[in-house]
């Protein structure tokens, strides 16, 4: 297909299109003749990807790490899925000390089996010491309800991935990581209003 | 206490809590003489959800939003947080209509309390459509299991709040929302790490 109608099918516009391939997270279509290419299924796929993962926030460097991650035909596709989740997250992350063991003791304790230098190890540890600077500690059974809900979204994510070609599996993993998150934050959110309604009652609902 | 202990108390600059007091954001001290003002505990925890929602990414246009329901006295306890989670997220939802009936069936199927206005709701429904968009229909039985994980959390986080006074229950609930979210996000990468290894195996975990 000529660009104009990879615009069309991706809904991406022909001039962003333009930049994604001057800045390389597109790769370029097959030439034909001096000033026009042809662009094919694969184009419109990294497209949307691209577009998913800015709409999700990331910044254009961020999203090149991830793709950088997903094109690197060498690594495992496990592996891979932690490169494409440290691409996701911030490179600098500080944890305390504390924190870090709390967090390494609970994947040892659930025998998750996730690499030792995995970021999202600090992104955890930072995270638990952002509520513990605002004097919020985490109960140990509280962390244990989020770990355990935490492995049924993520044992389920991953059984619903395709089995399908390397590219359009990574692909797709990407995306339900970065994408899903707002949904699981989102119900959350819906969840507590059940329960705080349920606890404190409303003029809406009765109190249980 | 003074403006310096409260500065050291809070960990934020004195020209940041001047600014955050210029724009209403911070309650004034008590006056003592023409130039001095004594701030209390209540300063101290104001400052500490003032710099838990900044970190956690919200302008102080939405903060500003977020404290006028925590300080709106007229609210119920459970329309607060209603008010409260309105105020974390944007404004103008675009969502699909079918995305909107399928999130007010959910809830409705899981008998959960939750106002027909709930932003929430919308913004689940937008995330939906967003997954939609890059072609990934996020199937029935999955989004099942996010609901589920969602609700155990939802009601272990309002089962934790303390029983203290409004203005801390209030608080601490903003504060878990907004700082717990990312916990959930990082322990979900994780276990979807620990999944993908079980189900491709990896050089450095033997498959199951």
């Amino acid at each position: 297909m000529w660009i104009a109608e990879l615009s069309r099918r991706a809904e991406v516009p022909v001039a962003t299109i333009k930049y994604y391939l001057r800045e390389g997270l597109l790769p370029p279509g097959e030439s034909v003749g001096a000033t026009r290419s042809r662009y094919d299924e694969a184009h419109v796929r990294r497209l949307g990807l691209i577009r998913a993962l800015v709409e999700s926030g990331l910044s254009l460097a961020r999203v090149r790490g991830v793709l950088a991650a997903v094109d690197e035909e060498s690594l495992e596709l496990h592996d891979l899925l932690g490169a494409a989740h440290g691409a996701l997250i911030p490179d600098d992350i500080a944890a305390s000390a504390e924190s870090r063991r709390r967090v390494d003791e609970l994947v040892e304790q659930r025998g998750w089996l996730v690499s030792p230098a995995a970021s999202d190890r600090a992104l955890l540890a930072a995270a638990l010491d952002a509520l513990e600077k605002v004097g919020h500690h985490l109960d140990d059974d509280l962390l244990e309800v989020y770990a355990a809900a935490a492995q049924q979204v993520g044992d389920a994510d991953v059984a619903h991935l395709p089995s399908a070609d390397r590219a359009s599996t990574v692909e797709t993993t990407v995306l339900v990581t970065a994408l899903g998150g707002p949904v699981l934050l989102a119900l959350r959110r819906l969840a507590q209003q059940n329960a705080s309604a349920r606890r404190y009652g409303s003029s809406h609902f009765p109190a249980d």
